[in-house]
């Protein structure tokens, strides 16, 4: 028996990292939202490792947060560990990562979504979706509701007909020991959407005073801690540590010897796993050279005593896994609360999504998340973000948002998943962007912010404060090139001790910090004028000139891809009856629809010949606008 | 498959408020002890109101606490309103009640068995128990773990084999959206263990915000707080109100016609449920004459908007219960982010048990909690913490703990589940003592600490602290009895202000504070000498003093009790051979199997004659020591 549950204009379907960011910018924009979560208890939860951020997903989480979303903040309040990777390279792959109190993140979240006015937080399983006939949907729950919705945003992450391997037991099962959604994934299917299976993994979380430390190698935060969100002034302290391990032969040799047990090898799994953050076995199946594999112990929360063993994900039986984390050096007594386990679940083939997340045959309906074949929290936060707020652009009839690959990295996720699909669970990568050397995790804001604002995200003292930032860097960019240092007995010494040349003329300041050996801090005591400014802001200017001429170069590459992103490709073109393009290229650009010839030109199988016939047509039968 | 994961003294399956007071004294006493859990994001879970104590409730916590359990020290930590009940009535019933953070409540519960030594936290089903030739318990996991151990204490609450009910809905599941327990009742009939099918039930959780409470009746909590435990010296504020509200004809009205589409008189549920803690629908029907009901709204937590409607509960379908419910006046718009449901589930019949709360029948095996047929956190805590400490001491070759009726309201508890059995979930209340007066919250500590201390559960400075305030109320009765004050215009105005008569002649401080109109507080001026003491100790003289008589009388009922209660009769007794027994006296007694006389006299259809015969045969037949 079902019953009428009320209008709204968002429904979106999980409270995980993409549910969480699409309900709550829907409902920031005014949308009536409405967010279904199997549990309450497990809303914002990390089933898979207490961290956020890391190389590429720190980017992510920035850019989350310079539209305006919510992790960032969250991350802000909750981190146990904080650190900058890759410091030691070019700062296109500085990414920030933090520890976070699982427990905690997860109140705190729940908090937020509680608190947001036109979001209402509702604990039922959504068992069936279904569009009338005058576009509106209907989402139905197991305990009969049925609510009206304009538009919904499926973020099921792994719950969608999850299902549990633990070596030779399996069983019907969400994350973290939660319920699946058991019904949904036919409902998806039968209205048409087409889903396939993906999995993932978790490793075993085990009781910290079963380690011994004696030998392990310790990873500190880093001081001062550099916050995710553009909001947060103060940043909170460094509260844990982190441990470092690795794995021998012995790990192996049990591995290998009972990979019969495992699901994975044995077939019993059909889902395609994560290429990028694969399970134990997968690594000492794949790079059987490998010696041994790097593991970290990472702390769960402050009120508990879980470990996380990152990097040790299985599917292989209990005693299996029991018998291999013990050849680990500090393991050699470990406790196993939680059992390491692999998750099978439907998602979304995203080639169906268009730049917006939203199905090209099912106006008003949006996919978010693992839901769309990628891995990783912030993976999935970006997405939500995304999907949310063009769902309640859509609703208001504003244009829709388009990120594309030169502006975020968020961009160039969706475009990757929407263009080359994934068979595999996608993770975010530096190496996927072209545009790297600009999509830095340092100027997130101002690639995004303004794009915020205009959406309607970012509010007056975010903003104000983001101008001020932005004027402080064009300011001190002039200051650094128009100051001009009279060569100096302290000059030349201060640039002799840092190993590079001193000058016999006058010298630009912007000149001197461009020198490879020199950076801001070393050139304090000859730069008396330097103004009091926040780090940020001359990390961004030093970035700016030492990496001038590749950024330059980027820009004006950027500026040409833009011009074929430009080249809209209307909607329901049909590449069948354009002649002069390959039969592949037909095939592909039927089914991808891309956006514009850009985004056609990414596609695989698509030739520059058949973008220049593609050219060719679009100039004599015009285009539509971007 | 499955394989050998190790050997244990003590297994206790489940993590609710049993099994934690049964893991934690078992540590406590030594014995290597494992304690199971099916998520252990539920350790210690409140799936039912957010608070504990109450009527009768809150003298079991501050029992469990004198003999060195958890309950009343996390209660403490983790209060947010803390009020002691029925002040305006007699001391017997003084009843300490506290609301709680339930989300902190789990957490620091769950932190504290991680952090117990010789206990070990594990996340996993139990699916199977048996029992081997020389006695030892294997005890079976759904990863295929078999862990052998000495004694199992079963502390399943509602999970095992759960059935959720929300009107015509029902699935297989736990409390709060956790997985059942779906495999040990099968194993447990299949050893031969009676199950029967209880049902219990809980109300909606519903927003904060969207409560309307210009015309609610506000609770404030009481000032000072008093603390649960005896280690609390330093007790918080209060830092949340409740709120009170009342059904109405409507609500009567809108429950009465749908009550076709309630699973309980449908006749789709068979459990039996609570009777001192019934639906609203049960409510509604039973006392039909009944123009209202009353419900309290109380907060969740500090970091949730979710509150608890405390008397409302409900199996009725979420339709039906969105109707109901906004018919309460401050409801009219309530959102419900949880819907109420039922559960019905397997527990023993606590007639299988002796005091120990062993099973006769299976040496080693002892249940706890709702699985004993209880009801409530505060009589499963209760029953876990004996279930634990009868298990080790017997694994240590001591002798057990068995607690009379006159020494608490445990002993009550155990005594009347054992010898009477229960035909619906048990609750406590103290109208079940017939020693009230003697078993009052204030002397918890007087009556079982030295119990605690003896067993091993009291630390030395606690005991230091114990003997203390023993001292001091000695000394303190001493000083009061010893004082005699001489008539003065003073005393005599004080007396008369209190409308008590004056007096001529030198009158005893003791015999003023016996005095109805007077008390403590208020002889103050006329007690120069009084000394600086804690209030309990103030407290405990005043009860001691003005209840002397009926504490006087109640106390040698309590010889006579104990002399019955000392004639031990011997394990395995054949009631049927012993001549003189009505019929219906030998089958209960060959049931029940009571330890004693006095157990003996306490089951329902064991005459006085058949005491009799019992007596006569015994002296005859000699009998055992207790």
């Amino acid at each position: 028996m079902t019953y009428d549950a009320g209008t709204y204009d968002v429904a979106v379907i999980g409270a995980g990292h993409a549910g969480i960011e699409a309900g709550l910018a829907s409902a920031r924009l005014g949308c009536s939202t409405l967010v279904f979560t199997i549990n309450l208890d497990a809303v914002g939860n990390c089933p898979c490792n207490p961290s956020i951020g890391g190389t590429a997903k720190g980017h992510l989480v920035r850019e989350i947060d310079a539209l305006g979303g919510e992790m960032g903040r969250t991350t802000d309040e909750c981190f146990l560990q904080s650190r900058m990777l890759n410091r030691g390279k070019g700062p296109a792959v500085h990414s920030l990562r933090a520890q976070i109190d699982r427990r905690e993140y997860s109140a705190v979240m729940k908090h937020k979504l509680e608190l947001q006015p036109n979001l209402f937080l509702k604990q039922a399983e959504v068992t069936a979706l279904s569009r009338k006939d005058d576009g509106v949907w209907l989402v139905e729950t197991r305990m009969g509701a049925v609510y009206t919705v304009k538009a919904v945003v499926v973020a099921t992450g792994t719950y969608l007909t999850g299902k549990i391997y633990i070596g030779e037991q399996s069983w019907d099962g969400g994350p973290d020991g939660m319920f699946p959604a058991a019904f949904l994934g036919a409902s998806l299917q039968k209205l048409g959407v087409r889903l396939r299976r993906f999995k993932t993994g978790t490793p075993a979380r085990v009781l910290k005073s079963s380690i011994d430390y004696t030998n392990l190698e310790v990873q500190e935060g880093d001081e001062p801690v550099v916050p995710f969100s553009y909001d947060t002034e103060k940043p909170g302290k460094n509260r844990a540590v982190c441990y470092i391990s690795w794995t021998n032969e012995k790990t192996k040799r049990i591995i290998l010897n009972n990979l019969d047990r495992s699901p994975l090898f044995s077939g019993k799994i059909e889902g395609v796993g994560p290429r990028y953050c694969p399970s134990i076995e997968s690594k000492i199946v794949r790079f059987a050279d490998h010696e041994r594999h790097q593991l970290f112990i990472e702390p769960c929360g402050l009120d508990t005593e879980e470990m996380y063993l990152q990097g040790m994900s299985s599917s292989l039986p209990e005693e299996v896994q029991i018998a291999f984390y013990k050849t680990i050096p500090g393991l050699e007594h470990v406790q196993i609360m939680r059992t390491a386990y692999a998750i099978e679940y439907d998602c979304a083939d995203p080639l169906q999504m268009g730049a917006t997340l939203e199905f090209r045959d099912f106006p008003g309906l949006y996919g978010a998340g693992q839901f769309n074949g990628s891995s990783g929290y912030e993976e999935a936060a970006a997405q939500g973000l995304v999907a949310g707020i063009n769902a309640a652009l859509k609703i208001q009839g504003r244009k829709p948002m388009l990120l594309d690959r030169a502006g975020s990295y968020i961009g160039t996720l969706i475009d990757d998943l929407i263009t080359k699909g994934t068979s595999e669970p996608y993770r975010m990568m530096t190496s996927r962007s072209e545009y790297r050397l600009v999509l830095r995790q340092d100027n997130a804001d101002a690639r995004l912010t303004p794009l915020g604002r205009e959406i309607g995200l970012i509010g007056d003292e975010r903003w104000a404060r983001f101008q001020t930032k932005q004027k402080q860097i064009e300011t001190e960019l002039e200051r650094v090139k128009n100051t001009i240092l009279a060569p100096s007995e302290a000059l030349n010494d201060l640039l002799v001790s840092h190993e590079t040349s001193p000058v016999a003329t006058g010298v630009r300041l912007s000149d001197l910090i461009r020198r490879p050996q020199l950076n801001y801090q070393a050139l304090l005591q000859v730069d008396p004028n330097r103004p009091d400014l926040p780090a940020a802001v001359f990390e961004n200017v030093e970035i700016e000139l030492k990496y001038e001429g590749y950024i330059r170069r980027q820009k004006s590459q950027i500026h040409e891809m833009r011009r074929l992103e430009g080249r809209v490709l209307p909607d329901g073109t049909d590449y069948g009856k354009i002649t002069g393009l390959r039969a592949e290229a037909q095939e592909k650009l039927q089914a991808v629809q891309p956006g514009s010839v850009g985004q056609a030109s990414r596609i695989s199988g698509v030739s520059p010949a058949d973008i220049s016939v593609l050219m060719i047509w679009l100039a004599r039968h015009g285009e539509g606008t971007p």
